[in-house]
């Protein structure tokens, strides 16, 4: 597998380096940002995802001979530029929201300052972290509200590309997924794995039965046995005549859940086993979780949707240029006035304003002001903007597995501070207004 | 990044493993079937994609210390299980689908013929690749109808995963786009790569002729300058201006585009730029660019749509074990019954039908038949099934960068032989009904 993101980029961010370089901009300092014209599906609002992959991902991004010898030999780039890109490593300062918090149109995510050069380059592998962490991140977070405390497992591996997985597992847990099925989201990343046993399983042995007898001898009694392969109410005789009534949980995969569920725990309990659970898994999303909340389902497992970010699977950040020095030495504002597609220039700080009782009710962008401004701020705004690489250094504080442990728990502490509307799953507009203060 | 894809795979696999393991059965012999029970988005084809990443992958599915390490330390198998996957490698056949070949519901896509402990390992690997690829490969190729012969470049890593991104990018290529921003697809993959500049370009300079001035010294008249940063007649007019009449292209990225390609083009042809091309890249999917057919469009740039699937970013395949080796040697079918999750057992053996004037009019899957009774299916029957792998080794074939230009060309002759009803963009029943013949 690929051994440098360095490659994972546009040709034409190499295109404008190399005519910059040329025309004798490429040095300009530049101020790039991350945003979001919309939240993904009319949600209430964002979670930023991918903050902890990205700084390690920079850190990496390094032209090697590998990289160097096929841009030379395929004429994307000249010599000159060549020469730069073997030098290239990012030196400059990023800003950004922390991962787990949420955020809203407009909110300034991440805030790139560099030469031009050094920050147009990062553009494509910013965003493809960014727009996919932060899509599961914001779906997983509308499941953990549907779920009402019941625990979630990800499980949705098979549904995503097979890196993609790792990543959606990362952000899954952020969001407060408890679990997942995927063993290198366990391995580099710190996430609980959990599973035991698909149909195969069953189907492998002659009987349900005997499947059921080599997972107990294998696993233990606390094992989960999947009932649905057959006759899901013969499965749960098996199950506990093979394991007894301390059986840990059964599995179902299939079928109408809010009556199976309410059938099968009566079962159970009328075969004594009051303390085995049930864990469902049949293509949930955060609206059938939804409608499973007065039967008795003690967790849920969530695949396809999650890692697709259920109906909106990139997240729609754009990554612009704001502003870029003049010759004075101060910041020119810059923006685009496409249609549809405006930009707002300038520098930016970014708060979250809360009521007297701490629920938040405004996201306010402060443009032409920097975090060296944040001493002004009144105590009720939290400001928003950390900083996660300073002259080209990382701040280890937001990477690895004990990043992912702080930003989970930072989204659950931004959770506390949202307004109730904030939890609603319809569509609907976004739970805090964007105030933009010039 | 990751060196191995032996934990890409969910926990539960490994988990029956040590299981089968101890109850005696892994080294049974068993026949597992990837398969999907509809097509995504109530298309009327789907494209088979990832077949060439999936050998290679497979080839390099191997654990090492730092897999077996993190298992142990983790308890997520015993000692015996460690050693057993110390050894692992994969041993057994597979047939499949030719990468690019049309699919269908129940179209047997790759049949893993292997003991159940190296079949079902490589289960969460196979449809994580499989399900991603095919995904794109099946929007991909509707896009491709909807251009009408028009070139069509594929420009979503941004809005994937970024090594999703790669993928898609060559999973765009098989199903006949010609190009992609994703300079890693080009090198890994040998996709064309293309792309000139963003906005960013223009908002560095102080103004935009200086920018186009910029980018022309640097790449010639025959580059694509994008018009749309401020005013789109203006950004026209300055292009021919800086560029002359030879300019390659203009690039729009905004607005209602139907109307102003006219516009464009009008006033490029009034500027004497009649040889001056226009490509269009905004949000763009298979009926935006359907919407375009009548108008004076010279390429297409797809993103967003194309690396989600358009709609259905996962192709809902699934992985099931449809046969073991019985007592006396012969293949046992099985099957689960679960509600609406029902598979099909036994050994798989495919054809596409065509009449008389070689258009396919039938999917057929033969239950019991393997690839040596291919001898005796009639000539009007194109059999599907092809070797990948055998007793553990890859066809190279279908492999590298070589393997995906065979994709794209098998992909092109397979559309040929598709019914014109397979070509409608609407949603409705799959273009070939699928034959189960026992």
């Amino acid at each position: 597998m690929d051994t440098s993101t360095a490659l994972h980029t546009d040709r034409y961010e190499l295109t404008m380096l190399e005519a910059a370089i040329k025309h004798g901009t490429a040095d300009r300092r530049c101020m790039f940002e991350a945003f979001g014209r919309r939240l993904p599906g009319a949600r209430r609002f964002g979670v930023v995802g991918g903050i902890g992959r990205l700084l390690t991902a920079i850190s990496e991004f390094r032209f090697t001979d590998v990289e160097l010898d096929w841009l030379a030999a395929n004429d994307v780039v000249g010599a000159a530029t060549i020469d730069w890109l073997a030098d290239y490593r990012f030196r400059g300062d990023i800003w950004g929201y922390r991962e787990g918090e949420a955020y809203f149109p407009e909110s300034p995510i991440l805030i790139v300052e560099s030469s031009f050069a050094e920050g147009v380059l990062l553009e494509t592998l910013i965003l493809s972290i960014l727009n996919y962490d932060s899509a599961v991140a914001t779906a997983a977070t509308r499941m953990v509200t549907a779920a009402r405390g019941r625990p979630l497992a990800e499980m949705g591996s098979r549904r995503a590309h097979e890196d993609a997985a790792v990543a959606a597992a990362r952000a899954a847990f952020i969001a407060g997924f408890d679990a997942t099925s995927n063993l290198e989201a366990g391995r580099a990343w710190g996430v609980p794995t959990m599973g035991t046993a698909a149909h195969s399983f069953t189907l492998l042995h002659d009987s349900e039965e005997e499947a059921f007898r080599a997972q107990v001898v294998a696993s233990g009694p606390g094992t989960t046995l999947l009932v649905d392969t057959y006759d899901i109410a013969a499965g749960v005789e098996t199950a506990i005549r093979v394991a007894g009534p301390e059986l840990g949980a059964i599995r179902l995969d299939s079928g109408d859940l809010p009556t199976l569920v309410l059938q099968v725990r009566a079962q159970l309990d009328g075969l004594g086993a009051r303390n085995t659970k049930i864990t469902v898994t049949n293509d949930l999303d955060e609206y059938a979780i939804a409608t499973l909340a007065t039967v008795p389902v003690d967790s849920y497992g969530v695949g396809t949707s999650l890692v697709t970010g259920s109906g909106s699977p990139a997240a729609g950040l754009v990554y612009k240029l704001v502003a870029h020095e003049g010759d004075d030495g101060s910041w020119v504002p810059v923006a685009k006035a496409s249609a549809g597609k405006a930009s707002i220039g300038g520098r930016k700080f970014a708060t979250r304003r809360r009521d007297g009782n701490g629920v938040a009710v405004e996201e306010r962008v402060y443009v032409g002001l920097g975090p060296e401004d944040a001493h002004g701020i009144p105590a009720a705004e939290r400001p928003l903007l950390v900083p996660l690489i300073e002259n080209g250094f990382v701040d280890e504080h937001h990477t690895g597995a004990e990043g992912t442990l702080r930003a989970r728990e930072h989204h659950a502490a931004v959770r506390k501070e949202l307004p109730a509307d904030a939890f609603r799953l319809g569509r609907g507009d976004p739970a805090l207004p964007t105030v933009i203060a010039d």
